[in-house]
C-alpha cells in the first residue's frame, strides 16, 4: 500500500486454516479483526494483536475487506446472515473448500447485498500460509484481485487469478483436490501394511514422497493423453493395473480393509472388458465420463 | 568392475519396462542377452547392439545374471520353468511388481534350484530408468546386492537395499504403491471435471503436481500421528474431509461417475460415528485395520 499503511483485515472463521489466515495478516502487519462463533478461539490471537469481534455485525463493519474461512459456503451464509444489511461497500473474498454451484450461490448473495466478491482456494494445509511457495488461487471480480493482491500475498506467495468466473477457484479446487484423500488413503493403507511386519509409517514416507513425485512425473503424458482421446502409445497400460489388482487379495490376507479399492478395481476390469488392456491407465478418464443425458436420449 | 570389464547380463521380459532396463544396460556398456515371449520385442534392442537368445534356456545360460521383468511372479515362473535345470550357480534378480508371498515363493523356486535370489522394484517409470534420481529397491541375499551393485546403479541412481527378508521389498512396493491408481483416479476424475468447461487436462497439471507436493509435505505429520496412535492434534480433521464428501454430487450432476469415491465417503462417514470426527484424518487407518481373527475370537 502506498505509504506503507496495511489494509485492515477482516477474518470470519478461526478454525485451523482461519486462525492460521488471521496469524499471517497480524505477522504482515495488518491491523486484523478475527470473529468466530465459538469465541474462545479468539484468544491466542487477541495474544497476538487481534482486536475480537463480538458480534458477526461488529466483525463486518470494522473494515472494508472480510475474508472468511468456515468449513463451507452454506456455513458462510448463515454466519453472514445476520450482517447482510451491513456488506454494502464492503468486500468479501471467502477461502473455504466448495463446489462451483456453491461459489456461484456465495456470489449472488454477496453482490446481492451490495458487496464486491472473490473467491479463492487455499492450495495447501495451515502450517504452510505465508510462505513463498504456498499456492492460493482466485476468481471473479478480477478489480477486488487487484486492488487486494499484496494483502492477499501475505497468505502464500504462489498467488494467482484464475479467471473472471467466480466459479473456477471452486473448479479447480474440486479438480485439483480430487486426488487428496484417495492419496492419503493409499498412504494409510501402506502404513498398516507395514506396521504388520513392525515398521512405522515414519519410515514408509521418504519413500511414499518420491513417489508422489514420480506420479507427478507422469502426469504431463497422461493429460497430453486425454486432452488427445489418444491412449494407443501406453508407458503403463490399464492391463497392468488390472493385473496388479490382485495384489489387494495380499493385503485382504494381511487384514487390511481393501472394500475401498473394490470400485477402482472394477472400473480396471470394465476398461479391459471395453479393449482398453493395452491402452495408457489415461483411458480410465473414458469410463469416469458418464453419456450426457441428452446424447443417451439421442439414441432412443 | 575391475578393469572396467562390464558383467554380462540377461534381460528376460521385454515389455515397457524390461525394454527400458536392456537399454539401460547397454547403454552402459553391459554385454546384454535378451529375451521376450514374444520374439519380436527383440528386434530394437538387437539394432542396439543387444543379442538376443531364441529360447529361454539360451537366454538363461548366456550369461551369470539374469534380470527378470514380466508382468507377475506367476508369469516369471511360468516362463522359466523350462530352463529350471540350468538355473544352479547363476543369479536371478526379478523386477516385477508383486506380493510378499510372491517374492517368497519365487526366491525359494529360485534358490530350490540352486540359484542365488534377490527381489527388487522399480519405483518409477521406464521412461526414468537409469536416470540418477530414479528409486530401486532390492531385498534378499546381501551377497548378491553387493556383488552386483554397480550394475544395478545402471537402472537408477537411488538404488537401495532394505533387508535380508526377500519379500521386503515386493512388502515396500506394495504399501508405497497403493498411492498410484487412487492417486491417479483423482487426478482424471478432475482433468474430466475441467473438459467440461473446456479447459485441457494439461493446464490442471501443473496445479496437480504442486498438490502431490503438498500431500508429500503433510505424510511426516500423519506418518507421526500413525506411529503414536494419537490423532488428536489435527490440521485437518476427518470431519472436514467428511463434509467434502458432499461436493461428489456437483461432480456427478457433471456426468462423471463418483461411484470409486462411494466406499471411501462410506469410510469417513463410519470414521464420524466411530467419534473421530474431530481427529486428524489420519485416523482413517484405525478404519483399514480390521480386527485380527484371533482378537475377535477372544471377544466371543
Ligand atoms: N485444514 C486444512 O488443511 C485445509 C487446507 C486447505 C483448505 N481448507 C479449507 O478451509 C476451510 C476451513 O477449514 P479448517 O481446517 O479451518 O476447518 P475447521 O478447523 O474444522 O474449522 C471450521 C470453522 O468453520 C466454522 N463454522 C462451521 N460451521 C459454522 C457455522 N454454521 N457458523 C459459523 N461458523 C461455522 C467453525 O466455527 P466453530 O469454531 O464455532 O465450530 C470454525 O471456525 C474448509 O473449507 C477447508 O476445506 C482447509
Ligand atoms: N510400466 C511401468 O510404468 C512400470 C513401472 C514400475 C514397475 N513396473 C513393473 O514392471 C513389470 C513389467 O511391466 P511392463 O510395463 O514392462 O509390462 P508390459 O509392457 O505389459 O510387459 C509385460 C511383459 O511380461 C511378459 N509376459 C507376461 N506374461 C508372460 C508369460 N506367461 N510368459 C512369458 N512372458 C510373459 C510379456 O511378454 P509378451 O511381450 O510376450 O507379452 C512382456 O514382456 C510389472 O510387474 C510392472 O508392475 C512397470
Amino acid at each position: 500500500m502506498t505509504g506503507g499503511k496495511r489494509t485492515a483485515v477482516t477474518v470470519l472463521g478461526l478454525g485451523n486454516m482461519g486462525a492460521a489466515l488471521a496469524k499471517a495478516f497480524l505477522a504482515a502487519g495488518h491491523p486484523t479483526t478475527v470473529w468466530n462463533r465459538s469465541p474462545e478461539k479468539a484468544a491466542p490471537l487477541v495474544a497476538e494483536g487481534a482486536a475480537h469481534a463480538g458480534s458477526i455485525a461488529d466483525a463486518v463493519t470494522a473494515g472494508p475487506l472480510i475474508i472468511a474461512c468456515l468449513t463451507t459456503y452454506d456455513a458462510t451464509l448463515e454466519a453472514l446472515a445476520p450482517a447482510a444489511g451491513e456488506l454494502a461497500g464492503r468486500t468479501l473474498i471467502t477461502l473455504n473448500s466448495g463446489t462451483p454451484s456453491g461459489a456461484r450461490e456465495m456470489a449472488e448473495w454477496a453482490t446481492g447485498n451490495g458487496a464486491r466478491f472473490l473467491d479463492g482456494a487455499v492450495k495447501n494445509v495451515p502450517e504452510a500460509v505465508a510462505k513463498p511457495d504456498t499456492l492460493l488461487y482466485y476468481s471473479g471480480d478480477k478489480a477486488v484481485f487487484d486492488e487486494y493482491e499484496q494483502t492477499l500475498r501475505e497468505l502464500g506467495g504462489d498467488t494467482r487469478y484464475l479467471g473472471d468466473d467466480v466459479d473456477l477457484a471452486a473448479l479447480y479446487e474440486m479438480a485439483v483436490g480430487a486426488t487428496l484423500l484417495p492419496a492419503l488413503l493409499g498412504f494409510f493403507e501402506g502404513a498398516a501394511l507395514v506396521a504388520k511386519r513392525g515398521t512405522p509409517a515414519s519410515e514408509l514416507v521418504p519413500y511414499t514422497v518420491k513417489w508422489l513425485e514420480m506420479i507427478g512425473s507422469v502426469l504431463p503424458k497422461f493429460a497430453a493423453e486425454i486432452d488427445a482421446g489418444d491412449y494407443s502409445d501406453p508407458s503403463s497400460t490399464v492391463g497392468l493395473f488390472y493385473a496388479g489388482s490382485a495384489h489387494d487379495d495380499e493385503l485382504a490376507a494381511a487384514n487390511i480393509d481393501v472394500s475401498w479399492r473394490e470400485p477402482m478395481n472394477d472400473l480396471l476390469r470394465r476398461a479391459v472388458a471395453e479393449g482398453h488392456g493395452e491402452h495408457s491407465i489415461s483411458a480410465l478418464v473414458e469410463l469416469l465420463r458418464k453419456p450426457e443425458p441428452g446424447a443417451a436420449r439421442s439414441f432412443n
